[in-house]
């Protein structure tokens, strides 16, 4: 363990933010450490946008699902996958963009989320606090048009950042050697990680809500893939040009 | 700028290792700074399996195309993207699983880049150096085949770890100002950032190779988007039940 892993293992959610703004010199920070995460074949599909103005940011915590710490938090970020900068590139250089291959999208989605934890390390090591917001998602056409977004440019979720004004704790995760596999993928069928870490994450929710909260990790689950969810995601894609082949 | 944000600009790839192993107590230290990052409604859809045997790394190393260092790092980790956990969890409970969704599929991919980028800021701040490894998603059905990876499970990329041989420049970004946007996306067929770029990394390329490779990041966009990518991902996904819908 050393002042990095430490950090790292001490991350929470924060939802609750004092009123200091976020400078642009921090933000500036916090997003070139963003640039400097690996990035596939070096494609920088990346784009983040800063929105500032009130009005937006309160149709933006509307759009989430009526999220207030968007518009309140002391900055505001939206994290998009971008495959029109590169689609640029390669028309500068007389080529032919090779639309909606499956493979861009994997690259682009998980290029946006590499820079984007780099952020947020960077900003909770300047004292700040985050919090990813992927109900942008429920409404992804109303805030691509809020944001101008361009075909081949998609808003993966934004991102909340402010000086915290709450301390929750360190929420468990499942058992490391739930994760952490073995030379292949034994016993898939295996359940005991899970039920293990029900029992721990119901005692959690117990303590951290005075008794109120009494579910665990399946039942969240349930919840959450035991149904559809956000199916508009599908057409939305293929609209803006992703996930055609 | 702190330890943290130095840390972080100093990312380079790193692709030449010594023969020296990474311990278990490390792996396990970084894997769980990757189980502490953000995950989308606690849904940790992150799998990393270690592989060690030398036959199966070598396997690896060619199924990504023949890049050696797979099979000489001091560690491999392949992270894979999982919704079969939470399919279990859900089921535990008494629900139907709803495949396919495309939304699920953005979820989990997203939330092991989150994951990964944690261990690889994790293992460099213990002075490990590392190299993503998309390459295996060249022969994705071979490679879940060699990991018993059961449906629902699909590998996103490979991470090679190890204590460094080699000690690369930092690789120039794109400007701030191009990747970093206000309020909304401003002049989206500017290209004056990426021709400004260009030039910075040509000659980042020619003095890194003697003056041998002379080429910029639009001649790279365009090799890489300006052609079909790994046509086979789509019908891979589905065939292990992702994108359906």
């Amino acid at each position: 363990m050393n002042e990095v892993t430490r950090l790292l293992k001490l991350h929470k959610s924060i939802r609750k933010f004092t009123d200091q703004k976020v400078s642009d010199e921090l933000i500036n920070e916090i997003v070139s450490c963003g640039q400097a995460a690996a990035t596939s074949s070096n494609i920088q599909a990346t784009t983040v946008i800063r929105v500032r103005d009130d009005k937006k940011r309160e149709k933006l915590a509307e759009l989430a699902g009526g999220q207030g710490y968007v518009s309140r938090a002391g900055a505001f970020l939206m994290f998009c996958a971008d495959l029109h900068r590169p689609q640029l590139a390669c028309e500068l250089k007389g080529g032919d963009f090779s639309e909606g291959m499956t493979e861009h999208f994997i690259i682009a989605t998980a290029d946006v989320a590499l820079f984007a934890q780099n952020c947020v390390v960077a900003a909770e090591s300047l004292g700040l606090g985050i919090c990813y917001i992927g109900g942008i998602r429920n409404n992804p056409q109303s805030v691509s048009e809020l944001l101008d977004l361009p075909d081949q440019v998609y808003p993966l979720f934004g991102l909340c950042l402010g000086y915290p004004d709450q301390d929750p704790e360190v929420k468990p995760r499942l058992p490391l050697s739930t994760v952490l596999k073995e030379e292949r993928y034994q016993n898939p069928d295996d359940t005991s990680g899970i039920t293990a870490y029900d029992e721990q994450i119901r005692e959690y929710y117990k303590s951290r809500t005075g008794g109120k909260k009494d579910s665990c990790w399946s039942d969240e689950m349930k919840a959450l893939v035991g149904k559809e969810s956000r199916p508009h995601m599908r057409d939305f894609l293929r609209k803006r040009g992703f996930l055609m082949k």
